[in-house]
């Protein structure tokens, strides 16, 4: 078994074993690659590795840049712009792995990326396909109850306005690791029950909508002082949940789910519907569906992807 | 003048003897490093410095993992997972390193992160700030008409409809390689002139935008065999420049400003317009930003920053 990670004596490369089967995901712009690979004499067991490149530390750029033991090769020169490959030294490390191993096939797919195909989903499709899938998925929102009647995470709470009609309690994103602020991630969700998304808003949600602008952006100034002009303020559709949320992000942030194909900030859909009660089951609203979601399957069994 | 990049042998430190004057930018998700350095014993010049890690590629990440000369360390070990610290082959370069040098306070201010705010723009405010001070700044368009009229990058056109009134000439954008499809970026540049920003639009514009959504989708579906489902259509507000024009984007590449706070859905402006014709005209629209920006110190100077 020698070379299996679980096994790994430090300063020897716990990888040397590993037969790579192939790749499940690719990301160049966040210098990620995440592997499916066997060691080489364990029969059947798999593991999924993730290698991401390790970012830059302020503390340790001038030892990257300036250590003896580096080496740089010039591979372009123009006037005064110039670039190099540069081979950093033996004693910083570049890359971080995580493995997981033995890995099971929701490991695998999860770790998976998945084909995202754009959904235009008008009043129709929305009864005729969207709302009978999202009704048998029936995911349960325990764990959701549970944070609202404080069975859970009671000690994590920013901010709560108790009101049954427009209260809302407001905590930090699991996503978030609560130490740094330019990367603020605060979710609050409504007391009220019944409202899945935004499909479902009308005029006489505006005071539970602006309830939570108003109070929200105060609890935040007040704890984190973080003004409002540093929050981004926005509802995903198609939402994770159907209990209505609202996501705080810092500006600085570029918070997962914060593009146009899914994100619709608090202060629009306010105006939309002071402008008009029936413009959220009127409104055609675009965004991404992956292969390996019901949505997907559900939009491809009624047809909507042949051209 | 030995370490200065032009003088640079191969396989010496290139940047042994840069001193870090401070970090212009950083950011951890790219794993992007901006860093203002002087080489030593020679006085004035300065050199900006970005570090960026490469990405990793399909055919050679099993020469990072199974490298003999490579070496892992285990930092994590808790059931089937375990996390390592991976330090590369002296064979395989990590980072890449762009040298601007000498650089002018124009490079640094370029390459320098910029603070953002987030402006609400309602129409009383683009009145009496926005407008007045995209006036006054008069950038150029001259390289727009330069393109519409063919004097430059005609090679370039992926497709063109010469309608004064409905026509537009598609064409790559400059972030965009040509070749990776999945991060495809083309941009419709429309005939008609005068049309700023979305802003501006009215109900009698929704033959031009209708015409740029199915030629433009016609056209990427016949050059490029990407569908409709895999396209990302969208204005920016604030656009970089005030010549209405449409983004292309693939939906699996996280174009720079497909944010909520920048882009708007070519289809929902339609959709927004054919309900109302004034509805751009009424809007609040919410942006970014930067304190380096002319409309940022507009802002300011009307107090709008004020708390």
């Amino acid at each position: 078994d020698e070379g299996v990670p679980g096994d790994a004596k430090q300063e020897a490369n716990a990888f040397q074993n590993l037969e790579i089967v192939k790749v499940l995901r690719e990301d160049s712009k966040l210098k990620l690659i995440t592997v499916l690979g066997r060691f080489t004499g364990v029969a059947g067991k798999e593991a999924v590795v993730l290698l991401e490149r390790l970012p830059f530390h302020k503390e340790k750029v001038a030892d990257v840049l300036s250590s003896e033991d580096g080496r740089t090769e010039e591979t372009l020169k123009n006037d005064i712009y110039s670039t190099h490959n540069v081979f950093s030294s033996r004693t910083l490390a570049d890359c971080k792995a995580t493995v997981i191993y033995p890995a099971t096939s929701k490991h695998i797919d999860k770790y998976t990326e998945h084909v995202p195909f754009i959904v235009r989903e008008t009043p129709e499709l929305f009864r005729k396909v969207t709302k009978p899938c999202l009704e048998s998925s029936k995911f349960s929102l325990q764990w959701v109850l549970n944070i609202l009647e404080k069975k859970t995470e009671s000690d994590r709470i920013v901010f709560e306005d108790p009101d049954p009609e427009t209260g809302f309690i407001l905590l930090p994103d699991m996503k978030w690791n609560r130490s740094d602020l330019e990367s603020l991630y605060l979710v609050a969700i409504v007391h009220k029950h019944g409202i899945h998304s935004i499909r479902d808003l009308r005029r006489e949600h505006l005071p539970l909508l602006k309830n939570i602008l108003v109070k929200g952006k105060a609890a935040i100034k007040e704890k984190f002082n973080i003004p409002g002009s540093k929050l981004r303020i926005y509802f995903h559709y198609q939402p994770s949940y159907g209990h209505l949320h609202v996501h705080f992000t810092h500006v600085k942030f570029d918070a997962p789910g914060s593009d146009c194909l899914r994100a619709h900030l608090l202060e629009d859909v306010m105006e939309n519907l002071e402008m008009d009660d029936q413009f959220y089951s009127k409104k055609t609203l675009i965004y991404v569906v992956r292969e390996n979601e019901d949505l997907y399957k559900a939009y491809k069994a009624a047809g909507y992807f042949d051209e």
